[in-house]
């Protein structure tokens, strides 16, 4: 007999299974990983230590977390074939679509034969990811072959430095760091949850991951922080955004960035990013973009009681960065990747497949009809 | 608040969406499509008027057919880039990395910009899959780069023509035919449903189609067949058979073939490849590999009420056409592709995002320490 969906469509406030790793809208400000509330992770903690913790569970001391970082550095350098396989893939493709054939092309090449390297497996991913996107979009943007190595101890750093060919800014790579944590986990999210339903068949890592990087890249998901930057790019003051967000609200367009599937009043991710927005601009000759995205918080508010979610403030913190839109939810794949590696992790310590049932609306029962007689 | 899964683990038994598509366990032999039932399909049906029913709910009369099928053969040619992508895959790859990668790269190339060509993105998928794992099966295993066209008019008699370099034998093509009938659907499975909850968040065909492959890859998925083949291959004689299942038996190894996540008694699929893999015994010179096929079907259910699946009968069927193990999931792919895109299409067509919830089962709130106080 198949149960009813009792929380509605798209299975929501249905529990699918059990985690450990993360709470949304339960205690403190709204997003805990392994009991940590974001905002002190984002304020205190370096992404590495982040990923860690998702991995083990627990925070490490000095000499784990210098021991994962040399580890993760060591880790970088993308296989011949792979660099061979991003050369072919034009300028113009979906960037989405590189890191998903990316991952999965690493699979045919370091293929995970046993569940015992699943932490190996991990950490080249997010070794590698940073060095897929850029190699590709270096490559196919500007003629060049970039090397994936660089002398930066954390990933926010080794991305700026392989997408600018110069160290990172110290602000920039501080600001990136923060980007990474929250945008590191979220419990049963879309592309978590396709994850987990991959690695629920026992599948391989590089598949589960292929897969939740495919869901991320709709624009329900992921793609918010780029339809966000393409829309404020537009505006040059508070004024035009504003009368430009109330056309756009009578018209009833649909305006990204706003809103969330599980928050209900603010989501604790925007404020943090907010935050170093507003820091960088104070060096941005683009600093209405701020003032803009101010104004755009403030009316969808006012007039939806709408608030901003992880993704609106992002558009314009990258941006002061000089990181292309068309790069802005790779760099989400390059931190979830860690939340997604976490949860297929424990997905497999007690697996069952995941297997639902449908509701049937089709046609009764009829009979074939040889094609003579149709 | 969070629904607690009733159905139990893995949604087994919750309704997770609506379809028109496929009822399992429900009426007639326990299988129909848009209706139909599995047997009348698989019996006098040809692949692509099953494709075609599950894109458009009804069967194509004669014309529908025939320019269906001209229009499919006239999408079989693979992109230069794509072929190249596929030369970069090593002999040693698993043959769902290949298909996974050659989706996800096509997407690449070919990107569905809009909704609007999804009939259009299916029908090239299902006509250039069996030139994507055959190109690169020939290329890797052969040296030789075959051309990805043929005459055949089916995808069944294509696939073998590629495989083999000649025209196929027609028993072989109407095996064909009923095997990719019986895999081309099953509601909500994990593959499907990872391609439904990818097209969920909006994203495009070859994302969710690329996440299905990686689904179905998992052994407890589309991997049971070539899992069968490696057990049964090993036997020459039913009583050699019967010996060593009874030791599989009694050291409670998996037996791979048996049982279904819906089905308690049957599976309707498996009578209708059995009966051909009868069939083609009669002129194989490894005729005892049905022999102990039946014998192995016989013991599960005396000694564990356990009963073949679709894909047990299916090892040694394709092992009689000369089919290599390592294509067989692929096989399930060619097929299968049909019910994921009529999936994705019917996500699309009434959609929520699916983001289910979890229960929190790990720390409670606790306070960030500084590294140097860890």
């Amino acid at each position: 007999m198949v149960q009813k969906a009792i929380g509605g469509a798209g299975l929501r406030g249905q529990s699918a299974g059990e985690t450990k790793l993360c709470t949304v809208g339960q205690s403190g400000s709204g997003l805990t990983y392994c009991g940590y509330d974001i905002k002190e992770l984002a304020e205190q903690a370096t992404f590495e230590e982040v990923a860690y913790l998702l991995f083990h569970g627990e925070l490490p001391n000095t000499s784990e977390l210098d021991a994962y970082i040399g580890k993760l550095k060591s880790l970088r350098e993308l296989p011949e074939n792979l660099k061979k396989v991003l050369e072919l893939i034009p300028a113009s493709a979906h960037p989405m679509d590189v890191m998903r054939t990316g991952v999965s092309m690493l699979g045919n090449l370091e293929t995970e034969i046993s569940f015992d390297e699943q932490q190996q497996q991990s950490d080249r991913l997010l070794a590698t990811l940073p060095g897929i996107i850029c190699y590709w979009y270096r490559y196919s943007h500007d003629g060049v072959r970039i090397s994936t190595q660089s002398n930066s101890d954390s990933i926010a750093g080794h991305f700026l430095e392989l997408l600018h060919s110069r160290p990172a800014d110290p602000l920039h790579e501080q600001v990136m760091q923060c980007s990474l944590i929250v945008y590191a986990e979220h419990e049963f999210n879309a592309s978590t949850f396709t994850g987990r339903v991959i690695a629920s068949t026992l599948s391989d890592i590089h598949s589960a991951v292929t897969g939740a990087i495919g869901a991320l890249r709709g624009p329900l998901h992921g793609g918010a922080n780029e339809a966000a930057m393409a829309m404020i790019e537009n505006w040059t003051s508070p004024e035009q955004a504003e009368s430009e967000i109330m056309a756009m609200l009578a018209r009833k367009d649909k305006i990204m960035g706003f809103g969330h599937a599980i928050y209900r009043t603010s989501d604790p991710r925007n404020a943090l990013i907010k935050e170093w927005s507003r820091k960088l601009s104070l060096q941005s000759d683009k600093a209405h973009l701020y003032a803009v995205s101010e104004k755009v918080e403030e009316v969808m508010w006012r007039e939806k009681e709408l608030f901003c979610n992880a993704d609106f403030f992002h558009a314009s913190a990258y941006h002061f960065m000089g990181i292309p839109t068309a790069l802005f939810t790779p760099i989400f794949v390059c931190s979830r990747v860690s939340g997604w590696a976490a949860h297929i992790m424990e997905q497999r310590a007690n697996n069952r497949i995941i297997r639902p049932s449908a509701d049937y609306t089709g046609s009764e029962p009829r009979s074939y009809v040889p094609i003579s007689q149709r």
